[in-house]
Order: C-alpha cells, then sequence, then structure tokens
C-alpha cells in the first residue's frame, strides 16, 4: 500500500503551498497562480489537485486516490475561511472555477466549468448579494449548460437551440435582451433537458457537482482530442493533469468592479507605458463579446478624452495595478499580458503571461530591457523569433490602410508591394526604366525572365509552389512574391489576367501582400522596413554571441551591394548561369550549346568570357577580400535553348543551320528526368571547355585585381559531384587552366577549388572526395530533392497532403529534414574532418535561411550558412541563438 | 651493407630451386617453369633472376646488385653444362630467350627477346648445326629486330618497313619466300639501321646482350603502359618483374622435330580426349601466322584422314605427351592448354596453363572432374563462372553458319533468335496468333508495347541503352533483345527499317544474337539452350552450398511457370502496373485516372478488380506455398494516359467529355521529373482507392484458394516509401481492408506487409520504418538513380564518356555500387534488423542477376536475391560462390 500522500495545494492571501517550479506536479496554470500569490499579487484564493492524483486515477482503474476526498474537503474550508463565503451557502455562497492543467499549455483539451456551486437556492443568495437577479440567473444558466456537456456530455447545441427558441418566442435578438425572469425560465427548461437526456436531475449538489467536475477534468486527459494533441506535439501520457479549484471573482458588480486586459508595454510599439483597456462593470466575457467599447486604462492613452479611462475613475485600483504591472515585469523579465477584475473597489489578477507583440515591439522592448538592466544582452537575443525579424526587414500594408483582396496565393516571398500590371519580363524592363513601379504577372516564371524580375516591384504567378522557380528567385532577390495564385487566368498574348469575372489589364494598378498571398486592387500604402537603431544595436549582440558565419547567395554585384548592407560575411554562392540568360549573351550561349564540333564550342565560348571576367571583377571589387565561392555551370544546357520560332530563326541564321535542325538538336538534349541528367560537373566532364571559360574569366578577373592591390580570394566550386573520380579530374582541369592565366599574367592568386555536396552518394564517400575537394558547400535543395526523391517542381500535387495528413510535419524544402538529410549532412561532415582536418564546411541551399535549419548547422559543425541577402540577419540570430542553447545545454542554470 | 643474396633460381633436368608457391619471388612464369621441371615434365632448362632483384635495381638508382653478375654467370655456366651447348659459342652456339614475368599476369607489358646470344659467328655455328641456314638468319634478323625494339628503343616499324622493302624489290610476297641469302642481306641492312639510329654498331657480343636484356626488362616495370595498366588493375608498384632466362629449343630441326598445343579435354565440348594440333618441321609462330594447316594431334581427331597425327607419326612422342598432358591435369586439377615442341623426338613443355574452355565444356569438364574424383564439387563450384552459365540458358547462332551482320547494337538480352520483323505491338500480336515467329522493331519501346514484346521472338529497338525500357523488359522475359541500334532508322508509320541504303519491310526476315548485339539478315540457324543432366547435377551442388535464396521477378504466371523450371524459390516481385496495360483494362485504368471524384474512381476500379483477382489467383496457383511478393501501383499515373488522338478520342466517348478536357487533365499530369515525382506509395496516400483494390483482388484471391486447401501467403509491398510515417499510413489501409475482406469471406490468410527501400532516406530512417514494415526488399534500381543523382533514361549521353574516361568503373546500373549505394544498403540492413529481430531482407532491382552484385548480397546479409526467371541459376551460383569465398577466408588453406 502507497503511504498517505499530499495530494493538494492550497494558495491564497500571500501565501501557497507552490510555486513557479512546480509545473510538473501543479500544471503550469497552478504553478503559475502559486508564483503570483507568493509574489504578493491580489489573486483569488484556491487549491490545486496535482497531476499525481490524476496519475493515481488511472493507475486505479478510475478511482480517486485514497484520502483525496478529505483532502479537498479540508482545503475547501480554507478556501470559505479566506473568503468569508460557504460553498452552498444560501446567502453568501462561494463559487469556483474548475480547470484543467497539464505541465505544458494544450490548448486542444482545456475542460473548464465556471461557477460551480450554483443550485437553485444558492442562486439566490448571489441575486441578493449581488443585487443583480439578471446577473445570477445568467450565470446559473452558463453553469448548468457548461457543466452538462463537460461533465456530463449532453451536446452543447441542446442548450444553445433551447436559447435562440426563447429569444425567437420572446421577440429579441441578443441574450443580454432576456431579463431576469426569462432566464429562470430557460434554466428550467435546461434542467429539463438533462434529466430527458440522462434520465436524471441535474445534480443540485454543490459537492456532487465539484467531485463530478474534477472527474470529468481528470477524464479529458484521455479524451480523443487530447490523445490527438499528445501525440502530435509528442506529450507523454503519462503526465496527467491538475485541477485548479479557484473562487470566482465578478466585476459586475456594480461601478466599483469591472474588468480588463493590459500590457505593461506598448505591443505595437514596445514603448515602455502600461497599455490596455477595462470595463466598469462589467464581466471577462463582455470584453470578448466586444457588447460595449472598453475604456483604455490610463489618460496617455485616452486620445479620443472619454475621460472614463481606470486613471480616472479608480485612481487607487489604477496605482495598484500600475504596481503590480511593473512587479510581475520585474519577476518575469518580460512584457506581461495581464487579466484583471476589480470587484466592489478590489483589484485581482486572474492570469500573466508574456505578452504577444509586433516584431518591432519586441525589438524596442528587448533593447530597453537590456538597457535597464532587467535582462542581459543573451536573454534578448533568446526573445526575438527569427521569422519575426523577417517582419523588421521587409515593407508591410499600411495596417489602417482599406483594402479590396481580389484573390490570394502563396506567400512565397515576404513584402508589401504596389506597381503597375505587366505581363513579360521585357514589358517590365521597358516600364523599370522609364520610372514606373511594375508588378510582373506570369503564368509561371523560367529562367528567361530573371531580367523582368529585377526589373519589377513584385512578382506574381498563377501556378507553382512555394519552391518554384519563382518563389526561389525573388527570395534571393528579396523580392515581394506570390505564387499559385490559381485564381489568376494569365493570358500572356492579350495582355489580361482574369480574375473571375474581373479583368485586370496591362498597366492596371494592383498591390501585393507577400507575407500573407493576399492581391489587392489599386494602391494599397505601405509602410517601409524599420531597421532602426534598435536593429542595429542588437545585430551587434548577436553577432558577438554566435559561431557561425553567415554568408549570402549573390549571382551579381548588385546582389553582393545588398548582401554587404544585410551584413553578409562573404559570398557562399555565386550562381554563374543567371549570368548565361543576359541578352547580349544568349546567342553566343546557344551557339556554343548547339555546335557539334570543339572548335565551335570554343569559339562561341570566347564570345562569353570577356563579359564573364567583368561580372566577376565587379563582383570581387565589392566583396573586397571577403571569401566569395563561385559555382560553375550547373544546370542542364537545355534550359538555355531556344523556345519560340523566332529565337530558334535567329540562331538558325546565326549558325547557318535549319530551323529544323536546331529543332531536332533541341529534341535530342530533352532529357526524361532534367533534375537527374546531363549537368553539374558532369558537362564539365563531357564539355570541359565551359568551365574551362569559366576558371579562365575568374582567374583573370582575380589576376588583374590582384596586381591593381586587391588580395581577392576566388573559391571555385565543382557542383554535383558524387564520386572521388569526377572531382579529381574537374580539378586537375582548373588547376590546369588557372596555372595558364596565373603564369600568362605573371600573378599568384590563391584560389580553392571545393565541392558542392548535394547528391546521397557524395555524403557517402565524402572523404574520398575531401581528399581532393578544399570546402565543402551542401547543396540542401538538391540534396533534398534526392534523398527524398521529390522533384521540387513537382511535389505540389502531393506534399500538401502529406502535410495536411501530417505524413510530413514540415515542408522538407523549407525547413531542413534533420531525421533524413539531416543524418547524411552529419556523416559527411565527419568523414570530410577525418580525411581533412579544418575542411571548410557550409550551406548555400534555400535552407541557410530557415532559423531551424541554421540551428541545425550550428550542431552539426558547420563553418557557415549562405542565404539570400534579406535573410543574412535572420541566419545570424538564428547562429547565435543555437550558440546560446549550446552554452545553456553545456552549463546548466543555477 | 647488404649481406649476399641469393638473386638467382636454376631449373632444369627434372629439379628446379623453386616452386609454384614462390610466385612473389619468381614471377608466375619462373614459379610455372619451376613447377613443372619439379614434376619430372620436359621443360628446358633456364633460371629466374628474382622480383627482388629487380626492386633492388630501382631502390639503388638503377644499378645492378651487387653479386648479381657472378650469380648470373655461375648459372648460365650450369645452363651450359645441361644443354652441352655454349654461349656465344661459334659451333654449337646456346640462345636463351628471357622474358619478364611479375606475379601476376600483365598482358599489356609483357617484354621478350628470343634468340639471345646470335651474332655474325654464332648464326653460322646454328646454320650449320640445324643444317638449315635460312632458319639461323631467319632468327637472326628477327632478333635483331626484337633487341633493338625492346632493348634500344627504335621503333619497330623501321624494321618492318625495310623487310617490306626488300620482299618489294625481289618482287615475292611472303616472308617465307625470301632466301638465306637474302635475309643476310636483311640482317646486314637491319644493322645499318641500328648504327645510324642509335650512333653506335649492334652489339654483338652475347653477354652485353644478356645484360641489356635483363636491364631492359627491369626497365619496362615502369614503362608507361605497365604503370597504367597497374593503376588500373590496382597493382602495387612495389612488387617488380622477375626475369626469365631460358635456353631455346626448336621444332624446325627437320622432320623429327615440330610444334604445337593441345588441350587436355575438347575445350567445346568437355569430352576427356586429348584435344590439339601440331606442325612438323616448324616454329610456334609458323602455327599462330597459319601458313600450312596444321595436323590434328590423335586419330580420333582426324576425321579428314591426313593419317598425319602425331599419333601416327610420332607414337613414342604421343604416348609421352599422354603422360604429361594427364600428370599436368591431375597435378593442377584444372584442364590444361600446353605448348609443346618436338627438338629432334625430345619433347619439350614450353608453358601449360588453364584451357579456355566452351560454358558448355567448362560445364562438362567440372561435374566430370568431380566424378573422376580429381576435384571436390567446391572447387567445381568455383571453377564455373557466373557469366559463362548465362550462356548455357539461351540458344546461340550455330558457329558453322554463314552470316551477313547488318549493323550492330547494345547486347541487351542474350540469346539467338529468328523471326519476321513487325513494326507494331499489336501486328506482333496477330502474326504470332497466326503461328508466325516474329521480331518487333521499335525505335523505342512503351509500356504499351509489352503484348507485342510478348508475343515476339526478339526485339530490336533504335534508341535506348542497356537499362532503357525494351532492355529491362526483355531481359526481364528472357527474351533476345538488341537496343541502341543508331544505324537503324525506323519508320513505323511506313513499316520500314532503313539500314544504310537497305530497306527492310514488315515481313523480312532477319536474325538477333542478342549476346553480341549484332543483326543479321535471313534466318540464321541457332543452337539450342543446353540445360542437360550436368547441369542439372551441378545447379543441386550450388543448391546445397548457398545460403541466400533466389526468388524471381515475374509479374505473371506464365512468368512463374518459367520462373519454377529455373528454379526460382519464390516471387521476389510481382509487379502490378503492367497488368494495367492489358488491353481489356487499360481502358477502365484510363476512366479511374480521369475521374476526378471518389465515386468515379471506385466505378472504374471496380471493372479492373476481378481480373487482377484472376492475375493473382493464377500466379498463386502456379506458386504454391511459396512466397510471393506483390508489388501495390508504383508509376506515376500519367504514364497510362492515352497519347493517340484515337486513344484520346475512344476515353473521351466513353467518360463523355470532350477531347479537350482529356488532354488538358493529360496536360496538367505531365511533370517535370517523372522518377522523383508523384508515384509509389505517394498514390496510395494521395488516391487510397488503387491500393484498396489491389489489397481487395490480393486477399480475395488468397482467401478463395485457401478455401480451397492451398495455402499460399502473399506478400504485401509497399513502393517508395521514404519516411514512417508513409508505412504507417498504408499499412494501416491495408490492415483494414484485409480484415474487411477476411471477415466477409470467413477465411484468415496470413499475410505480410513490407516495403521496398529504394530511396535514400529509406536506407537512413530504416529502423523507423522496420518498426511497421514486416520486410524490406532494396529496389536497387531507383535507389541507384537517387544515390547517384542519376536518371537511367539519360544516362546514355555521359555515362559512356564517365567509363571511357573511368569516372566510373562500371556502369552502376548493371553492377551494384558497393561503395556508394552498398554502403546504404549495409546501414538499412543493419539499422531494419536492429528494430525488427530476424527481419526479411531482400532485393529486387536488376542487380539481382549480376553476379558481382549477387556476392555483394551474400556479404550484406541478405536473406534474398530476386531476379528475372532466366537469371536464377546465375544468381544461385553467385550466391554459392559467395558461400564458399567466406568460408575460404574464415578457414586458410592449409
Amino acid at each position: 500500500m502507497k503511504q498517505a500522500q499530499k495530494y493538494v495545494y492550497f494558495f491564497g492571501h500571500g501565501k501557497a503551498e507552490g510555486h513557479a517550479g512546480m509545473k510538473d506536479l501543479l500544471g503550469g496554470k497552478g504553478a503559475g497562480l502559486c508564483e503570483m500569490t507568493n509574489l504578493g499579487v491580489p489573486v483569488p484564493c484556491g487549491f490545486i489537485v496535482t497531476t499525481e492524483a490524476c496519475i493515481l486515477y488511472y493507475k486505479q482503474g478510475k478511482s480517486l486516490p485514497e484520502g483525496l476526498d478529505e483532502e479537498v474537503q479540508t482545503h475547501l474550508s480554507r478556501l470559505e475561511e479566506s473568503t468569508g463565503k460557504r460553498f452552498g451557502d444560501k446567502e453568501n455562497p462561494l463559487l469556483v472555477s474548475i480547470r484543467s492543467g497539464a505541465r505544458v499549455s494544450m490548448p486542444g483539451m482545456m475542460d473548464t466549468v465556471l461557477n460551480v456551486g450554483l443550485n437553485d437556492i444558492t442562486v439566490q443568495g448571489l441575486a441578493q448579494k449581488t443585487n443583480n437577479p439578471r446577473f445570477a440567473y445568467d450565470s446559473y444558466r452558463r453553469f448548468i449548460a457548461m457543466f452538462s456537456s463537460v461533465v456530463l456530455g449532453i451536446p452543447y447545441e441542446h442548450f444553445e437551440v433551447a436559447l435562440d427558441d426563447l429569444k425567437k418566442s420572446m421577440g429579441v435578438n441578443h441574450d443580454t435582451d432576456l431579463d431576469a425572469d426569462a432566464l429562470r425560465e430557460l434554466v428550467k427548461h435546461y434542467k429539463g433537458i438533462v434529466e430527458s437526456t440522462k434520465g436524471a436531475p441535474f445534480p443540485s449538489e454543490p459537492n456532487d457537482q465539484l467531485w463530478a467536475t474534477i472527474k470529468a477534468v481528470f477524464e479529458s486527459w484521455n479524451s480523443q482530442r487530447a490523445t490527438t494533441y499528445r501525440k502530435i506535439h509528442k506529450i507523454p501520457d503519462e503526465w496527467g493533469t491538475a485541477v485548479s479549484v479557484v473562487s470566482m471573482v465578478f466585476g459586475n458588480m456594480g461601478e466599483d468592479s469591472g474588468t480588463g486586459v493590459l500590457f505593461t508595454r506598448n505591443p505595437a510599439t514596445g514603448e515602455k507605458v502600461l497599455y490596455g483597456e477595462y470595463l466598469p462593470n462589467a464581466q471577462g466575457e463582455d470584453v470578448v463579446a466586444g457588447i460595449r467599447t472598453p475604456y483604455p486604462i490610463s489618460k496617455d492613452q485616452d486620445t479620443n478624452g472619454t475621460k472614463n479611462t481606470l486613471e480616472e475613475r479608480m485612481p487607487a485600483v489604477y496605482r495598484e495595478i500600475t504596481r503590480v504591472a511593473a512587479k510581475l515585469e520585474a519577476h518575469y523579465k518580460d512584457m506581461q499580458d495581464i487579466e484583471f477584475t476589480i470587484e466592489k473597489g478590489n483589484l485581482w489578477i486572474l492570469q500573466t503571461r508574456s505578452g504577444k507583440r509586433t516584431a518591432l515591439a519586441a525589438m524596442k522592448a528587448a533593447v530597453d530591457m537590456v538597457k535597464e538592466n532587467l535582462i542581459d544582452k543573451e536573454t534578448a537575443i533568446l526573445r526575438i523569433s527569427p521569422d519575426q525579424l523577417n517582419h523588421l526587414l521587409h515593407p508591410v500594408i499600411d495596417p489602417r490602410a482599406k483594402k479590396e483582396v481580389l484573390c490570394k496565393g502563396l506567400p512565397a516571398s515576404p513584402g508589401a508591394v504596389n506597381g503597375m500590371l505587366v505581363f513579360t519580363a521585357d514589358e517590365a524592363v521597358k516600364r523599370a526604366n522609364m520610372g514606373d513601379r511594375v508588378i510582373l504577372v506570369r503564368p509561371e516564371t523560367s529562367p528567361e525572365d530573371i531580367h523582368g524580375m529585377y526589373a519589377a516591384q513584385g512578382i506574381l504567378t498563377a501556378r507553382g509552389g512555394m519552391t518554384s522557380h519563382a518563389a526561389v528567385v525573388a527570395r534571393g532577390m528579396g523580392k515581394c512574391c506570390i505564387v499559385g495564385c490559381s485564381e489568376i487566368r494569365v493570358s500572356t498574348e492579350n495582355r489580361v489576367a482574369h480574375v473571375g469575372s474581373l479583368d485586370l489589364k496591362e498597366g492596371d494598378w494592383v498591390t501585393l501582400n507577400g507575407s500573407t498571398g493576399e492581391v489587392m486592387r489599386g494602391i494599397i500604402p505601405t509602410i517601409d522596413a524599420a531597421m532602426g537603431d534598435d536593429f542595429t544595436i542588437f545585430i551587434e549582440w548577436v553577432d558577438a554571441v554566435r559561431r557561425l558565419r553567415v554568408r549570402a547567395n549573390a549571382d551579381t554585384s548588385k546582389d553582393c551591394e545588398v548582401a554587404l548592407r544585410f551584413g553578409a560575411e562573404g559570398v557562399g554562392l555565386c550562381r554563374t548561369e543567371h549570368m548565361f540568360f543576359a541578352p547580349d549573351r544568349i546567342l553566343a550561349v546557344r551557339e556554343m550549346i548547339l555546335s557539334s564540333e570543339h572548335e565551335g564550342r570554343k569559339k562561341a565560348l570566347a564570345k562569353i568570357k570577356p563579359m564573364q571576367k567583368g561580372d566577376f571583377a565587379e563582383i570581387f571589387r565589392t566583396m573586397g577580400e571577403r571569401p566569395v565561392i563561385i559555382r560553375l555551370l550547373d544546370p542542364p544546357l537545355h534550359e538555355f535553348l531556344p523556345k519560340t520560332a523566332e529565337e530558334v530563326a535567329e540562331i538558325a541564321r546565326e549558325m547557318r543551320l535549319s530551323p529544323e535542325a536546331i529543332k531536332a538538336q533541341r529534341a535530342k538534349m530533352e532529357e526524361f528526368n532534367p533534375m537527374l541528367g546531363h549537368r553539374g560537373c558532369r558537362l564539365g566532364i563531357t564539355t570541359p571547355e565551359i568551365y574551362e571559360m569559366q576558371v579562365e574569366a575568374i582567374l583573370e578577373a582575380a589576376c588583374e585585381l590582384k596586381a591593381e592591390g586587391l588580395d581577392v580570394h576566388p573559391e571555385i566550386m565543382v557542383p554535383l559531384v558524387g564520386t572521388e573520380e569526377e572531382i579529381v579530374f574537374v580539378k586537375a582541369c582548373i588547376d590546369k587552366t588557372a596555372k595558364g592565366v596565373m603564369d600568362a599574367k605573371g600573378v599568384r592568386v590563391s584560389y580553392k577549388v571545393g565541392t558542392m555536396i548535394e547528391l546521397p552518394r557524395a555524403c557517402i564517400v565524402a572523404d574520398d572526395i575531401a581528399k581532393v575537394a578544399e570546402f565543402f558547400s551542401f547543396g540542401t535543395n538538391d540534396l533534398t530533392q534526392m534523398t527524398f526523391g521529390f522533384s521540387r517542381d513537382d511535389v505540389g500535387i502531393f506534399l500538401p497532403v502529406y502535410l495536411e495528413k501530417k505524413i510530413l510535419k514540415v515542408d522538407p524544402f523549407e525547413s531542413l529534414d534533420t531525421q533524413g538529410v539531416g543524418r547524411l549532412i552529419q556523416l559527411a561532415v565527419e568523414k570530410g574532418r577525418k580525411a581533412r582536418a579544418g575542411l571548410s564546411v557550409g550551406i548555400c541551399g534555400e535552407h541557410g535561411g530557415d532559423s531551424d535549419s541554421v540551428k541545425f548547422c550550428h550542431k552539426a559543425g558547420l563553418d557557415y550558412v549562405s542565404c539570400s541577402p534579406f535573410r543574412v540577419p535572420i541566419a545570424k540570430l538564428a547562429a547565435a541563438q543555437a550558440a546560446l542553447e549550446d552554452r545553456m545545454t553545456a552549463q546548466p542554470l543555477e
């Protein structure tokens, strides 16, 4: 037999038997009530039945632990003593709320019953005491409905239907139009429902009500929704729930009562002022229901001059609440969101928690609190979520603006922009050159639209998912983008976009909200990004803490400038293929691809080289002595081939071939699965001329800058390596070509040759590859594609189903799959470093800007992440948080 | 200083200082000569300079080891003593051959100089002694040319040109038309070439010749071709080469001399008879040159009645050679290929080695030798290569037949067949039904051609590689197939195939040799497969030894019958998609795919179910209680959609939709990378009706057979699983459906649910998957695709370049990449077995029939391999050999 044990913890009048550290035993809610009580904050008295009692209840086949009965009874008496009320008393009845509360908040399963203790007799006492029979019967009918649904399992709708019928028969619209008599009738009707459904009368004995509710809360732990919630959130079944029994307080006992909510700082701006609202003579649910307009808490807030602020109407309570708010913020060291009730001039705090705030407020509050010595820098860093930071980096729609949402797509790249619709990349460039703001709308984008995407303020596509071409490129450019907006039908030919019956024509104004996916008509005003002084100070703290370096993916010197502005420490990925699409090069590129002879290819490449060299020189000049990784050509060559008849005709003329010959060549190059085809270093091996040209361009640019005195450090990256032999072959070509250039120029440049790790095989043989490669960069987009066997372009059909059915928890292209892809990365890092001590390892996929993925990279011991310039601060913050979390694990808190 | 050491080993007159076990020191050739000498076999005397001498030569910066000079001199004296000839003697000169010989045979680098010791004086002695001045000068001019090219590095062509000039000036065609005087002139001319090229006369001193040649052989170890050869074959540079110096014997010293080659058994049939040919009064090179027709060795062989057999002409020598051959075979315990020379009635054996033989001979010899107690069963098993076995399983072209080869493609599936050309699958079926033998020729095949491929004797395609659709399916069917025959242009519309200027029309006869890729005109006779009694006995031994089980990939009951005939122990993969293409089903399949509603899909599936059920019932009936793995639908649904206008019209009529609607639907389903798209269990999750129908069909068939008394064991396999959640979801659907069927039928069937492991991620999380999956089957085709990022259908462009440049040693789709894919497999096996003890693990990719891959599967601890029925014996043999190799590693030979 188990020894008698303590199952109930009391709190009240400044003393509690528990505290914040006892969440496991008392649940989060119970521990919080105890903590506040101990702090001297006015909290209604009550007691907690522990999670252990719940666990034992189940262990014993759903019977209450021995001794619990007496223990609860004892504590109920203490409660009566404390409140001066008595449970079931006909004159001054004690009413209690009964709530569940697990270790962690489980919003899906909270069962609550208020006003426990009401019956036909006590309701009269309540009516007399409050001098408000309507309130008393309203409380009574609410109690019956709540208890019946939660405890007795009678569908709540039964009671709703009865209420509606009553309103209809009385010809009123609102619940509040029902007077005390009507509600008394309703109570009768409700009891009838219970009796006819359960074959027994509604329990009128308060003690029966109490025990039935406690048991019901225990049972709710194993309800289906709770079980499902736990499964999804991996919460152990063995934890159990605690039960809190708290004396009711009422804010509707007259003009000296009231209820409200306040924040210890302004949740929109972060300013350090009390901020909130209240309603006199009201209950919490009245505030929520919005029946009356609440008043501001303070005079400062009273911009409409109501003169009804709490500060003016109840100055003593206001002083008290100011004191309590300051105490709670100082105690919890964070901005608090506080619920309070005033009962006959007495302030009661019902709940406090960290307040939700805008990104701006979060930043200001965090920086201020450090200045106020409330928190340290590390805490400030941990308090801002990287995703929140994202909001500070892009303009947003003015929340006060009126807007007409036409349709909604996927929010592919954040920010809010407006502009005139254009349907082609060329038109976008033309109008942009004339100074117009344009939005490029396309069925979907392809690499040939790049110049138009650059020129546009934002991009909108009818097809494609979060990782479609448009989405990836736009994020890279930090450009607002909405994709997969399937309600839009785009007719590029007629330059019109149909949305339902509406036709949007070229030149029509639209506004995009890339953070929500909303497409709006006309010019909706926006508010600029807010990277102010607080941001700068904050990022300095972040930089001081993180271990992981943060580079940017940047293809042009313009990208590099943006990257530096956002604090990038180098370039982690410079893709050379976008350069190939430039209008002044694409013809030569096509000539090169379509030449069957080495000589023809060399000739065409010779035309491209000076331009590539110019690109690289500009990039090196912008980045200075920071490291720059340049990836050699990666995509399959057929991506560059002419598509339209005019393009075919043009290249046919240029090469003196028939259009048919061009088309035949194009058909021959088509692939069933281009993702798994002739690309990456496979091109560099079958057609070495291309890489030779690129390496010459890189080294010539580097040598010339070196001669000018700038010590550049190009890092040449070979894509899609899967075998040691590939990197051996390509590196030999690179070294030979580089030597040729350096000998010719009479200049030595220290360059490195490394590889993308983006094939599962490359991870497995990473030790062999590291014998040759001087650095690794994980291409996690492709690695995810190969590891899962998911084509990024085709996943749109089944991925939504997978997410809905919880087959996948997150889109693995958005957040790195640590369980699968992540293990391959860890394996590769381990093997790579074993073969080459100090091997530099980074990541340059889309994941480099995702905070969870960045944290994984920190844990996996990577040297850097590289992401789009606009996500550099996000990556930095995630890296800093990962470093701090490391420290906390290493040195447990005292 | 190093102690004086033994660098030279003598052999002669029945006694040698070395033996077969000393290959490391004496080289393979030298050790063999010693071994034969010790056996009492008549071998010319000689001595070996050791590999250690060679190694020291390099260590000392290319100078000869101390003491080697005297040691060689001593042994040269022994040689003189033994032969009764003297090196450099003007009357009875000793001539020697000097050859290199490493531990292992290195055919690319063997340097040989014959007749060392000849000069203007000794040549006269030789002329007198042999009474054949022409022979003497012919030997002399050969010696000069050989020595000059091997030792002096003068291009051999110089001497060839001079010889040609001489023949022209004398108006003769053949070398043999030149008499002694002409050859004497040629010798003079040759010496002139040497003197003018090297600026010094040809070395006439025999000792100089000897040492220069020994040094040249040492040097040849580090020649470029030898170094390259070693790199490719991973032979250590430190091994060095030995040098053999052997006294020359001549078969051209008159009618009591001769030279020849013999096998100890018939190399074509394996019959135990001496088999060979010889030429009287001739040298080895005369036999090779084919100037005279050699005579048979024995009377039995003398089918032409020449009466010139060795048996008749030199009965004593014949008896002697019979005795020696028996001794050598008994000693080496294998059929020997023996080179011999008869010098004045004396038999000399110059070399013996294991004889090359046909597959048939290999099988017969191996089985016979076990019966003769010459070898044990294990040795017999190790002696047949699995690929050799392949030849016994398919008909071959009659080697005596005349043939006209039109063109050559890739030998995709072995066998030799003839038939009438047809251009469509339907025509193939039509003609085959009329009893015609047909060859189906297509630009390339698709799943819609399956019925035609079944009907045809063989398949020929103009496009595609060794793993194209045609190749894979044909191998699966065991059907002769040639693919990628690019010289053929197929015009299906006009029913004509162009080969150069030749037009092959429908009905024209052609013959295919699927083992060589040759396409021949007309009917070339073939010889049937030879699976006789020896084969049966041999496979019994194999079955007793192997641990790995061997199943077959079989989609129909017809396939299953073939599989059983070839000894399959179950079905490792029954693909259900081919069933969907049957003409009586494809319409319903298309209806199902094109229905947007659940109900429409259910209706269409209901039409297919009875047919699938019938298929499964037949398969179960054929396989009895053996295990049968049925894979649920795998390919993307768009593969089944109508392609031609007629097909579109047909399905449009059936579904009462417009053809445009059908085409729009088809366009919507197209994928960029179908291999990484909406297929496998992804279908089973988004469209569960399909798998439900298939599981119902499987279980209904199984229940009905069980009710009939046949205890079937269906194993249901879920394709393309990459996450635990997928298999959880699909298994739940399967179990629910199965329960429904079994409850309805009132019968219990013991079925299993397992999964393909074909994604890298599946390997990494194999432990999680094994918690749910009851068996694993590695789909190594797809696993190879994903691990390498290689699309099987697109690899044809760069894979040949990769093989040529040695980036890859073998096509990873032919032989499993043990270093990359193999490690993932090992990881998955380990993790899977950890999570589920005794988990059954197999492989069902194309690799299951590749002998090296099978051996890997044995080592990786797999339970079974599954391959095409026709490769079952090959897989069995490979499995047995792997088991034996295991034992040998475990118990080192005594």
